[in-house]
């Protein structure tokens, strides 16, 4: 039994900080921050949402244990108040937040946090790991589901994840994106991920013969027999003992369905070879399962060339995202309120032009077009603005190219960004995971086929509202003038 | 509080075979699984073990809670007399392994596993996945830390880490194979990793002027001030706001050690002349620290370009081991004890020619240069072959091209593998985290320079005494003599 309190689980400068604010008297200052990512991993035209369930819970359960304060005294550098302070912290602001399993573009906010200056401040490390980690594995699974074509994709990875989370919930994420199953029993028993899986080489080798191993299995799961037959030779032993077993063994009792799985060699040839050998037995209904280090190319490959295959076991490639392991969310201060309550946007400037942000608290509209239900672009308002009328076309613009113009007829519009906490309680409740998983599934279908490619996709237009757009180039006039001066 | 059994956090697939074994007669069979692994990430000379601790934590852990067993039950899938034994399951056998901070090489087990069938099977995934997370991200800093040539490296990346456990024991795994800091306070709080941090940028914007920020900082931590002078103009602004306050706040109580972190821009373009302002300003001992997606690569060049830095703070691409982030460990089948206790050698023969195992229980050797203490070689025996008089020369050979031999002379030996768990009770005592890291220094130290190239590094060899080459070739010809038939 493993137990943790996650409180701690912050990077050191947020407690450092929140000391000082609350030392400096700033600390009761309300202050805006939002979650956005600047890069779609592999390239790609789109990611996927996820990881806010954790954070319900992480935000809900936040509190300084005693040893969580008697570890911190030893530290020798935060003042007693605070320690005080922290003996009573909970969460008391506002968050809202885009639904897990809904595509999300570079440059919105996918969470914003309205808090005390050391409330908001303190949450960031956790808040930012909880998304960019499901939210990575959920677009590399989108992208890995899509190329599987139809066929189910099980997420085999657990082995290779980078930690007993990274397993756990990263099968959930796989599952959001669209993965069937996962191996991870704990995400079944904890998240209801449906576990499954056929067999080791070990079971192979722990019989005297192969087909005394096969014969066993099918004994035992008799609706559930997927034969290992890689051990030996695929095609002059694993294939044929696999038959034999059948036979032998399913048939008899009426039972037709059944699956042999391969994890190594050239798989386009062996399922080819097997498929055929399968179906001259009369076992029509044999699934041919794969799996061997694949990801979204190598399926998109073997189909390509007519690779006999029903599913796919995926591992390490869709665990740890390999091709792209990073989602790359960050968490800026992007207003405060003044003494009379208003808010005063803020800005974060930087020799690197992508870490510039957008500054103020935003809401996020998603365009739809009315006839076919596909997104548009999205649009970023100052939370003031004055509601938009549906009825009326609406011109929205390129921020970076602000002479790309586009005039929207016959539209609507959703707010991505829902209430999840209001002044600390928890407002939302979470849809199931299938409930989010079919969501997903929804929201990628209706996406532009040309912003799901692989390679090269269309860029989704994430537009500013004119107020927006002359508030962020206003504060860059202002702190941003002597940018220049300094470029080399 | 999150609180888990881990007993669950394995495949599925080792629950239905360890049922079938238990079913079929087979789970007391005496089984011997070895942990290897098959190649180093990012094409390196080494690679270094960690996760011991936590595959100790786990397997004295190990049981079956009611909820487990219920949720189990509910798959209608495992038999009740099944059930009922694990209700009882504990590991009850023996665990041999090279410890935490070892350079380990491929090939050789990192870990042995005798027990039952049913208890070796069940631990697979678990044991797999502390490995290779650990060894994954121990490898990636031992080299991140060699290329920043003697300058304090901090890991800095929870946020973009996969998971909490990927950020916990991230940073442990960081530090063992180098790391001086973490920026995660959990992972100092759990496993002692010394925490430290700076500040964000929300610090510096959430103050009405940059230099209001510093001078509030220094004021709070007059003795750790390090000032993130990125938010604005880092040469116009950032650097001169904190030569002011260090001036103003520090130099008075007479503190000469500050520090300036950069974390975007061109780091050696601006580290030059921050240099000189600094020193301009009499602040020498000013540290310079730097982040913003570092890895082995961009420090090496930063260094070799003449940037000025003092430490590197390393974020997502140590975290997550970006640019290589599996760590392949594989868990197989490699002997088992007949009736009457003779130990049977087992081997997985493969299409896939690096897939195939090294049979039998063995233990290896690590061969040292007596002069030097560099090593020289591995060399894996059976279990049982009589010991090696150092005194005598001794021949090695190169189990690929078994023409390559060579007589080594004045070395000694040391086992890598030590005992961990006997019948199911821990005998090891683990070493404190400060003495892994150190062991883990002194060994990679001793390692030749060619071995420990970034890239094409010298290949270190693994090799097979004569008598486990030849049951391996014996295996080989008799499971596998219609293996060329099936060549494509």
């Amino acid at each position: 039994m493993t137990s943790y309190n996650y409180t701690l689980l912050c990077d050191y400068y947020e407690l450092t900080m929140a000391n000082g604010y609350f030392m400096s008297g700033k600390g009761d200052e309300i202050s805006y921050f939002d979650v956005f990512f600047r890069k779609i991993p592999d390239g790609g035209g789109y990611a996927i949402a996820a990881g806010l369930e954790q954070v319900i819970e992480y935000i809900s359960n936040l509190h300084f244990s005693e040893e969580d304060l008697a570890f911190l005294r030893e530290k020798k550098t935060f003042s007693e108040d605070f320690l005080d302070y922290l003996a009573h912290f909970r969460f008391t602001g506002d968050i809202w937040a885009v639904p897990e399993g809904t595509p999300i573009f570079p440059g919105e906010p996918i969470l914003t946090v309205r808090a005390r200056a050391v409330e908001a401040q303190f949450i960031e490390t956790f808040l930012l790991l909880a998304i960019n980690h499901q939210s990575l594995i959920a677009t590399k699974a989108s992208r890995i589901v899509r190329a599987a074509d139809g066929r189910p994709v099980a997420e085999f990875g657990s082995r290779r994840a980078q930690g007993s989370d990274g397993a756990i919930l990263g099968a959930r994420a796989a599952y959001i994106g669209g993965c069937s199953a996962t191996a991870c029993t704990l995400s079944d028993r904890i998240h209801h991920i449906p576990a499954i899986g056929t067999m080791a080489h070990s079971w192979v080798q722990m019989f005297d013969t192969e087909y005394e191993a096969f014969r066993t299995y099918c004994e035992l799961y008799p609706h559930n027999a997927t034969l290992l037959v890689d051990t030996y030779d695929v095609l002059h032993s694993g294939v044929p003992n696999a038959i034999r077993a059948f036979r032998e063994v399913l048939l008899p009792q009426g039972i037709r369905t059944c699956g042999i799985r391969l994890d190594s060699g050239d798989l386009t040839y062996l399922t080819k070879k097997a498929r055929k050998m399968l179906d001259e037995a009369g076992l029509y209904e044999c699934r041919i399962v794969v799996s061997n280090s694949l990801d979204e190319y190598i399926i998109r490959d073997l189909l390509h060339q007519g690779a006999k295959i029903d599913s796919f076991g995926v591992g390490e490639r869709l665990i740890t995202a390999k091709s792209d392991p990073v989602f790359g969310g960050v968490y800026k201060l992007v207003a405060k309120e003044d003494e009379e309550g208003n808010v005063i946007p803020k800005i974060k400037i930087s020799e690197n032009a992508g870490k510039i942000t957008t500054p103020h608290f935003k809401r996020v509209f998603r365009i739809f077009d009315r006839a076919s239900n596909e997104p548009i672009a999205d649009m970023m308002c100052v939370w003031d603005e004055p509601p938009i009328d549906e009825s009326m076309p609406l011109e929205i613009f390129d921020p970076d190219n602000t002479w790309k113009r586009k005039r929207v007829t016959d539209y609507y519009l959703r707010q991505l960004l829902v209430p999840i906490f209001e002044n600390g309680t928890c407002v939302y409740q979470s849809p199931t995971i299938d409930e989010i998983r079919a969501y997903c599934q929804n929201e990628v279908a209706h996406l532009w086929e040309e912003v799901k490619r692989f390679e090269n996709p269309h860029k989704y237009y994430v537009d500013l509202s004119h107020r927006l757009y002359d508030e962020k180039m206003r504060l860059l006039d202002e702190k941003g003038n002597r940018i220049e001066n300094t470029r080399v």
